[in-house]
């Protein structure tokens, strides 16, 4: 029964089934599946899943469901493939599918090389339209996502492409060469795959042609690839954000999150150890002042929170574009976030300083506590601003730990400033 | 030259170079942008630039430039247009445009009714596909992002879709009845965008018809603004993660800032006071052992990271919809996220509680140290999985002010667990 629903269900359908259930249901699930349906399937769900259940089918399964996959998506799936099936698999692809496969691999998972399909429909630019309706009349099928055929020479050169809905609407005596557009939006292997859903999310396109440097058509950019890049995108800026290394599935094992989140814990231990020496070197003066120990978390939380804001503010305007347009920018930028910080110190700061100047009787202690509520706003101004700008300088991503980095400066800074402030104006 | 330039770039590119801009440049530029492109590049900026650009237009600028626009796109401006303009622009409008105007306004931003556009070519089930292309030859233009017509009978119910791609490989003399895909993947206007986002990722989507519930073919929805949906819904998680009201123009005048990012700042404000209160508590304690005040951040601060991660992986898996197949899924991720954590807190709390042990050669401050961590981080776990959910079980979004709630609980909690302990324990 299950099964017979399986079995109706689109193949993204059952991936998100999948990647929702437990891990001994998904297997139990996995089992039912068809087994021609595999390579589909498995090429919808999450890395992380697909390693799941790559790890549970033995070499038979995985052969028969690669064999069944054009070389760019192959080319997906080698990374979790073994090694020496990937040589088995090249071998039994034709001389085409072979070097089409081997040059998707070559490039980086962020390069519109590793995007590309090569589902593209050619047409020569000397041919009327009425030709090329009785061309594609005799293909089959036309690829998923054609909105548009790609217009090469002899060479394989790209001229132009033909938008399908010219194509509908113009005159079939008229040739290629007139109705085409020339000058169309088009990639290169080795660009950015980020930049090139930049130029589709911009420009509206459904697919758009790949050419290698001298201008040789040798595959094609389509939207769908792309919208799962954008989510891929979006997604690992929150996760990186968040201090987790990489996509978890939800329901994987208890090592593997373990694992995944090791690292900044670890970063955060380190950066709290330092915050808690700080605190250490007032030793005195909070024993002579334990309201100051009360009082210290404070400064340094809205400090904290301040400052995630900012430099979540700063990766979204570098992860749209918005602040590559020079250090007049930047300047302007700095200027506002500190100015955000001083009103929010005086006011916030303000607040809580006669709270504590009534809490604990003692004017000192509330203007001390305004002074550092604001000087650590400035500082997690400018830090925020700073860290995701050095972290793109050095060619890292720019939201890469943001938040504990931001949290690390913000504690061992506002005791800093506090606890300091206290132990001259109080002592 | 600054204005040749100008012309020459596509509106996107235009609306992107506004939004790089600070606000004295960006209206310098968008003074020299033509006028009869001002409605198209308005379309494009961001709700927060696009403020800024209708400001500095007067009425007859706002109004020519609202005059070109379909009944979706002035649906799209209206909220953010003088509101006896908008009756202005109604009347101006055909019967046809106006209901159609009038029934895009009437959905809220995240339903499908406000995303969807009228540009469809419809035709009848049973002409041949001959005639459907002599039909296409006839209309001059197809609307952007036409993959499939929409087949209609006399009282405008959608019977089928016939994509373009079938349309072109197939016999012309057969009947449209014959070829079209009787059961396409459709959307009512009152459905969720997200929802519709989801299944167009799914299915991989170029366009799909918008239906009343008689089944009448009302709309359509296309990639391309669902492009625009998915990454502005992935931007506002973000932003609610950080305690951000909403997307912010990055030049926003400091003023503008203050009040988006103010409201979470005062909540943090609040709950910091509450974790203070909690160190007053155990004042006593700590001028007995200052050491307490150095240590407590670092319980407080890994809780913290801990629980952002936890929560974190949460929000995603809710937003991918993999959370809803049922409560024993609930539990079995409380489980593995309360493992997590009990791992991580033996393991680091013993590394941190060692150093504590040897720094301040007491043996008891180190045990305190490791359970409090320990305790610390699986209330952390428990409240990242349960915040989200009950934020979600109120209808909210899951991700608001996310991180200020789990630092809240981490503080106080792991404020009170550790001097808690202390004084239980050392004292
Ligand atoms: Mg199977
Ligand atoms: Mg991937
Ligand atoms: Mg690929
Ligand atoms: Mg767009
Ligand atoms: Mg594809
Ligand atoms: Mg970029
Ligand atoms: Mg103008
Ligand atoms: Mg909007
Ligand atoms: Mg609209
Ligand atoms: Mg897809
Ligand atoms: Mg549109
Ligand atoms: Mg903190
Ligand atoms: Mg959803």
């Amino acid at each position: 029964e299950l099964q017979a629903k399986l079995d109706e269900l689109h193949p993204a359908d059952v991936a998100h089934l999948l990647e929702a259930l437990p891990l001994e249901d998904r297997l139990m699930v996995w089992q039912l599946v068809k087994a021609e349906r595999d390579g589909d399937i498995l090429l919808e769900v999450s890395d992380a899943v697909r390693e799941t259940l790559i790890a549970d089918m033995d070499d038979q399964e995985l052969l028969a469901a690669a064999r069944e996959m054009d070389a760019d998506a192959l080319a997906d799936l080698a990374a979790e493939l073994p090694r020496d099936m990937v040589h088995e698999l090249m071998e039994g692809l034709d001389a085409q599918q072979r070097e089409r496969l081997r040059s998707a691999l070559s490039y980086e998972e962020d390069q519109v090389g590793a995007l590309m399909d090569f589902a593209m429909v050619t047409i020569r630019e000397d041919v009327s339209l009425e030709v090329v309706l009785r061309y594609l009349r005799r293909l089959k099928e036309l690829p998923g996502h054609t909105d548009k055929l790609f217009v090469v020479d002899y060479d394989g050169v790209l001229k132009g492409v033909l938008p399908i809905k010219r194509l509908l609407v113009s005159d079939p005596d008229k040739t290629v060469a007139q109705i085409m557009a020339i000058d169309p939006v088009l990639f290169h292997p080795d660009e950015d795959a980020y930049e090139a859903a930049q130029a589709f999310e911009r420009y509206n396109l459904v697919s758009a042609p790949v050419v290698d440097k001298n201008g040789k058509l040798i595959g094609r950019l389509t939207i769908d690839e792309i919208v799962d890049l954008i989510r891929e995108e979006s997604e690992s800026e929150v996760l990186n954000m968040a201090g987790l290394r990489e996509e978890e599935d939800i329901f994987a094992s208890v090592w593997k999150s373990v694992r995944n989140r090791w690292f900044w814990l670890a970063v955060n231990l380190m950066t709290a150890f330092v915050a808690s020496r700080v605190i250490g070197l007032f030793d005195d003066t909070i024993s002579e002042l334990v309201a100051l120990a009360a009082l210290m978390p404070i400064v340094a939380g809205i400090g904290g929170n301040s400052g995630n804001q900012t430099i979540t503010m700063i990766v979204r305007a570098m992860a749209l574009d918005q602040l590559t347009t020079g250090k007049g920018n930047t300047l302007r930028l700095l200027r506002k976030e500190l100015s955000v910080a001083l009103i929010n110190g005086l006011v916030w700061g303000g607040v809580i300083g006669v709270v504590a100047a009534v809490l604990y009787d003692s004017l000192g202690l509330g203007l001390v506590m305004v002074s550092a509520m604001t000087l650590n706003l400035l500082l997690a101004a400018l830090m925020g601003v700073l860290i995701p700008m050095t972290l793109a300088r050095l060619g890292r991503d720019p939201a890469m730990g943001a938040s504990v980095m931001i949290t690390a400066v913000t504690d061992s800074g506002g005791f800093f400033i506090f606890l300091g402030l206290a132990s001259l104006c109080l002592m």
